[in-house]
């Protein structure tokens, strides 16, 4: 088997396909191709032109960019991240929910002390409910993290397939019932046309009027002027973004500036969080197309995840 | 067995004695005293001169400036709320400790956006290391919280007994030679003589240049001046501090401005989240007194704790 790395070699990957006996060649010999830029499809659609390869692997789980562009055709089989970088960015969500439950956004703001009389908007997590939206890796990585915190969790999918550990799974259909029970609601859904701007009006308006939303997502899936609109009226609690639409979030934009919200710039899954476990995963699926087997995280280019 | 609530009554309270057949009666009668303010330790010193009350019941866990009054004397029977609070703080130094390995001290600030590159200060909570000085309620509650992130714990203690769940547990004494393998060290202990000022230049100095102090315990264990120098020098990466020395932290303190710095106004236990667990406290304690049973929480007037 040749394996390919376009557009950069990176040491760790190249090592991780060697150690399970296949080589790194060129493109124009290459059986698969490993891409590894999150940024840029028109590359990879001129890449593909110059090359064999009929698996590719992309580093990230979002390819909702690359099949939009085109880029996901249905001649190879492709192959995304998804649920590998699950985990860190259960950790992102847990961090921003514990941020949320500790006001962090306005501590962190303060230059000056104030006493914490009765009444103040910290609250403790046991005890809250966490409405869990999408329930691929972040979701499942999500729900033990919450358990030992007495956090009870619904999960919300397509199908109300179980989310293991969570109380119940309600289908996308029946998420507006379920939102009034949520203190959290953490959306960890993939972007999908079905699921672009999911979070509007109507869902700010049922959920409590303390609670919080926490996207670790893709910020399309939430209507930013809505949501601005439910923060400024106190629809809901509050918002914890590390996704944004538009992203960047530009300068200026309301939701820099309210009290109860906390934007951070995509950081849930780094490049350096997300190398070890991308290598980790092209080892394994470099080791099964040399075996001819099912390879992980294939990609549906019909539903575009 | 008639119980006194001074100064304030708490509705919660009052069921609470009620309903384990105790009756909440007047100062000058009373078999026990449930004392409910945090800050007046003179107050509670004239309040004992008119009270037979045998037991006194004290509404926190960090009794030391009530021993350096004089208030906590050897002739009552002293109970404070030790470990009954601890899943609360636990709760928040978990928070700080997510803060810290997001940077979200400097996001929260930020107002624009910055874009994630390689080798930002965010990191995984996973394989981390977290040195967890004090294994009283707090630490016992921490230390399952970390389990499911993946974080190896080590406990500090004065005894070296185990901390249920750590890797090791050492002495007070040894504190030094494992923190130098923290990525957190999470401050727990309560506040003696003998602890005090426990985290000054010398600790510093052996902990990693990216690690987090994370104080929920007592200010006065940290050294403030050390602590800032350690901060501007880049000797530590960070520090979260939910208490201070002084506190309240006077307006215009460095630690208001340091990037690496993380501040909440002592809100790791609220009154708020603190009267529930005061309240079942109260009654379990009630009930071990009419039974002419051991209290939970009893004080060491010896040790001050």
């Amino acid at each position: 088997v040749i394996v390919s790395l376009a557009p950069f070699n990176e040491d760790g990957l190249v090592e991780a396909i060697e150690s399970v006996g296949a080589k790194v060649g060129d493109l124009e010999a290459a059986d698969a191709l490993v891409w590894t830029d999150p940024s840029d499809p028109q590359a990879l659609k001129d890449t593909l032109d110059r090359t064999p390869a009929r698996w590719i692997q992309l580093p990230f789980a979002g390819i909702e960019k690359f099949v939009a562009a085109g880029a996901v055709d249905t001649e190879h089989l492709w192959t995304c991240t998804k649920g590998v970088y699950g985990p860190a960015c259960a950790e992102h969500a847990l961090a921003l929910m514990l941020a949320a439950s500790r006001y962090l956004q306005v501590h962190a703001r303060a230059k000056t002390w104030v006493d914490s009389d009765t009444g103040g908007p910290e609250r403790r997590m046991a005890g809250a409910t966490a409405v869990v939206v999408g329930t691929g890796g972040i979701g499942a990585a999500l729900v033990p993290l919450l358990a030992p915190l007495d956090v009870d969790c619904i999960g919300v999918n397509r199908s109300g397939r179980p989310l293991s550990g969570a109380r119940t799974t309600v289908t996308s259909s029946e998420l507006d019932s379920v939102l009034p029970e949520a203190d959290y609601v953490v959306v960890a859904a993939s972007m999908t046309p079905e699921t672009k701007g999911m979070f509007s009006t109507p869902q700010f308006d049922v959920m409590k009027d303390d609670s919080w939303l926490v996207n670790v997502a893709r910020g399309g899936l939430v209507e930013t002027d809505a949501l601005v609109a439910a923060l400024r009226e106190g629809a809901i609690g509050g918002a914890a973004l590390d996704v944004t639409d538009p992203e960047p979030l530009p300068d200026g934009h309301p939701l820099w500036d309210l009290t109860n919200a906390l934007i951070t710039p995509h950081i849930a899954n780094t490049w350096d969080m997300a190398l070890p476990e991308l290598t980790k995963l092209v080892r394994r699926n470099v080791e099964h197309f040399g075996n001819g087997e099912e390879l992980e995280g294939l990609v549906d280019p019909e539903i575009g995840y």
